[in-house]
């Protein structure tokens, strides 16, 4: 991971590549790198489609190791859903293979002028970019089939659906996971839509004959390793909880929590709550020999992961996340698990981001376009997408632009992304989070639910504005730095409940690079991310006023607890005041 | 107009309408009222179509009266498509009938819950609000004439059509001129979507019985609008250029000056511009027994308004502005007069702005939804704005959405709004306008265009950034209180080169007002609106990065004169710099 390739796809007779040095960029990997390459090179004013755009791909720091669960990618852009920055990860074998091929990052830079499609292959020998329009228009898993049948081994794929093809906002970029299924997203912000813009519809990565990438200090990093999964393995919710019954296991706590936002955020509490909730989900998967735990790419040890089958026992899509079983489900109030285990498909399949797909659906229903519940309604309206109908392209363009040309006022986003699976009225931590993230409504940018629902790192009453400012902050600066070192978010469970979890982490870091490193030389890593990406936000024409929520959070009261989002302008202005 | 009528549309039991003093916003007429009014009263990020927004219709301070072309009427409110303070202003009657009904501003407020329309009629004897769902989805014409046979005498009508009722961002309200047709526009920032969300279809203005508007002075003011009446019919622009050709006088001189925005911004000249210019418009029209000499309101001496009829001698449409021309002519690559009159006629029948519809008609052929210079094709695409297809309502949303559906990445807007008729790479001046006009891109904001071309009030060179800060910035504070007169802006030619014009203006303000003020209380006058108008733009998140031209101007050489925008950055940030 000293190196890296930087292809242009405008070059002159044809895309490019050229293999530098990390140059200013060295020591850093992920997140950090994504968001340093972006806010170095790219004009904060340029068209998210355009050639001066870039898309940078980086492995996290201790990506290509043994360390457990250091799988993540990280997808960075001028994101045209938000027009800020972007780093959107995702798990599968990506980063894992890019990072023993020894890149700390592909950058695409540069437009074809012509509009042939691109295949970019790597392995140990080198790069081989091709174009190959018998791939135009192919979905992810058909794609990916395709290409099976091409290249020998087990390569894993990066890819894009018809979505990123078509350049809407919403288009995600799809990483395969270990049976080499298009199923692990870089969802958020319309990456895919980027990879469009420079005609690249896969990147294959071939590993074969390419060792782990090897610790400054061999021993050390072996023995931090163990601590490390030690840790991992013995934390109720990364031992145990995410393994039961994956992320959905939140279903069930957040409906009881009454921050369970249902059809398009207006109530707190949904009905058919158990039907989807992950006690039921992985009940179903088991019942017709799918897998509810499973890990998404080698060397994970969490395993929230797991295989749907359909009624005849037949693989359908990946077990859906929570956040996509609300989405498609309470949130446009379907209560049907087949229906959303459809809908994923669907999206993986199209390359779409499924919480703002099932935010923009939502407001769909709002504006009329469907009745809130109807599955078959839901399943039309992303086939519409994929399709590229008028109206799909509206919907794969996501919720706020399907609000403004539908004329509906009630719009879950925030900088123009669609807000995820916690209403922030009774959960106010994560409001903060919504409001202020540099990356537009995220939860995965400072997840305070950990704490305001969960109890993690300390309980903060979820109802209340008190200490959520400093809670969000400091998740966001912690956040910002595991997405740069590949670990899954899913980590922090264990991290911050158990001191000698996250001196692990920091062991690991250490003897892999040979460095001594504190805890606060972490959260400096945080800090310099964070304001390397705010201020490319400022001068893309982010304020002080997109660090709001919607105005109807602090204006209608949510049920069961009646409760308004309660958190002042003027504390969010002091999230990045550190 | 001493009195404002504010009309809740969102109470108990119905609208309610009530009469209140001007109080703190005494003094004010028009544009600095609307923006007052918009400032001080709407949270600058509430939802343009919520019940926190306002709509805000106020004539001049001049209107009502027997000064010379005193006629404008203001409209403001939060604009549902820049997501900023608007304030359009349109000819026709409303204006002088509503300062003669002696309110100088309706206050729409609130939103009624039901789905009801409704009317509001005003005359000598106060107000009345009726409900009236037989009018849903009249296009302005049909609604006009079906009005006329409820409403007797001669009231004018200020109304929307299919657009505003969908509540689209491109949609205008409609003000009816002299012969009683919904002609004259507030076209820009989508004022007619916010009217829609209000459910007001109509406005109905009778002035019987009631007098011209009285001035503390009568004589000065007769003496005053004597010099005042000279000074227009002198000047060479508004004494007989307007009246000869319109507007569309224009199309021959930017095509010659290589700054007519063709196929979307991608050249300065037009191959088919002496098909569609003003000298063939008024010939066509004088041909056909249509009148290319004609007032758009009583009180109009420069006369700029025509009538154009169709191939069998029938009324079609107002003579197309020079705008309009443009926008469906050379920026669609459209060289036909009787296509360019069919789309201003659906323009003003289903209520649309026609300059946002070119320009974004001009974004969907870049798209490839139609050919360049294809009129059939243009027609059927307004079409579908008026029947709300989804293709229509994608449309319908402006240029900047449009170009977001389909993945354009050149898309000529400021702050979301669609550039006029002049390329700002030809045109550095107007170019400084549009980057930094409080509405979003506006030629009427600072018109820098007369100087620049014309040479009026002094010759600047036009693509040269020299001089074009000072020169937009005097025109924008000049524009801004001529705009809250009531007065037709084209009197600036005159005002602009005739000091002795200028000053008849300002001595009829003293001699009706019973004031002293001077040159410089008039510029301090139009330096608070847009101080006003910028501080509420500033809370609803714009920063010095919206005002800026799209990239594409300072990247692309635009022929035949080879030049880029190069107007800097730093420069634009000194235009409100006083």
């Amino acid at each position: 991971m000293d190196k890296i390739l930087r292809i242009d796809m405008g070059a002159e007779g044809g895309p490019k590549a050229t293999v530098m040095d990390l140059g200013n960029y060295a020591g850093l990997g992920g997140r950090a790198l994504t968001s340093a390459i972006i806010s170095a090179e790219v004009p904060p004013l340029s068209h998210a489609l355009g050639k001066e755009n870039k898309l940078v791909i980086a492995p996290g720091m201790l990506s290509g190791t043994i360390a457990a669960n250091s799988g993540r990618i990280s997808i960075g852009c001028k994101s045209p859903l938000t027009g800020g920055i972007k780093e959107s990860n995702a798990g599968g074998q990506a980063s894992q293979t890019l990072a023993k091929l020894g890149y700390a990052a592909v950058v695409i830079e540069g437009k074809p002028s012509a509009d042939s499609l691109y295949t970019i292959f790597l392995n140990k020998d080198g790069v081989k970019i091709q174009s190959d329009d018998s791939l135009k228009g192919l979905g992810n898993y058909d794609l990916v089939d395709k290409l099976q049948s091409v290249y020998e081994g087990k390569p894993c794929y990066i890819s894009i659906g018809p979505a990123g093809e078509m350049m809407l906002s919403a288009a995600s970029i799809a990483c395969t996971d270990m049976e080499c299924r298009p199923t692990r997203h870089a969802g958020r912000g319309g990456t895919g839509a980027v990879m469009g813009s420079k005609k690249v519809k896969a990147i294959i990565l071939d590993d074969s004959g390419v060792s782990m990438r090897a610790p400054k200090d061999a021993e050390k990093f072996k023995e931090a390793n163990k601590r490390w999964v030690d840790g991992l393995k013995k934390h109720p919710v990364t031992g145990e909880g995410l393994a039961a019954y994956g992320t959905n296991v939140l279903t069930n706590v957040l409906n009881e929590a009454g921050g369970y936002p249902t059809r398009n955020f207006s109530s707190g509490r949904f009905e058919g709550h158990t039907k989807i909730s992950g006690e039921s989900e992985a009940a179903l998967e088991t019942e017709r020999g799918g897998n509810p735990t499973h890990g998404c790419h080698k060397g994970c040890i969490i395993r929230c992961s797991g295989i749907y089958n359909d009624k005849d026992g037949k693989y359908l899509t990946k077990q859906p996340e929570y956040e996509t079983v609300w989405a498609h489900g309470g949130n446009c109030g379907i209560d049907d698990l087949d229906t959303i285990a459809m809908l994923d498909r669907l999206d993986d399949d199209y390359g779409l981001d499924t919480i703002e797909m099932g935010a923009t659906i939502g407001v769909a229903m709002e504006a009329g376009l469907a009745k809130f519940g109807d599955g078959e309604a839901a399943i039309n309206l992303i086939h519409q997408v994929g399709k590229g109908t008028d109206l799909g392209r509206i919907l794969g363009s996501g919720a706020a632009v399907t609000g403004k040309v539908f004329g509906v006022e009630r719009v879950p986003v925030v900088k123009g992304q669609a807000l995820p699976a916690y209403d922030p009225r009774a959960v106010q931590g994560i409001g903060v989070t919504y409001a202020t993230s540099t990356m537009g409504a995220d939860h995965t940018a400072g997840y305070a639910v950990g704490s305001n629902i969960l109890g993690i790192g300390g309980k903060t009453d979820p109802l209340s504005p008190v200490g959520q400012v400093e809670l969000s902050r400091n998740l966001q600066i912690a956040t910002a730095a595991v997405d740069s070192t590949g670990m899954c978010l899913f980590i922090a469970f264990a991290v911050l409940d158990q001191p000698e979890t996250f001196q692990a982490l920091i062991d690991m870091i250490n003897a892999f690079y040979g460095l001594s490193l504190t805890g606060d030389d972490v959260a400096a890593l945080g800090k310099s991310v964070l304001e390397n990406e705010r201020k490319f936000n400022i001068s893309a024409g982010f304020s002080a006023a997109h660090d709001r929520l919607p105005a109807f959070f602090s204006n209608e009261e949510l049920e069961p607890h009646n409760v308004k989002f309660r958190v002042t302008d003027q504390e969010l202005d002091q999230v990045y005041n550190w």
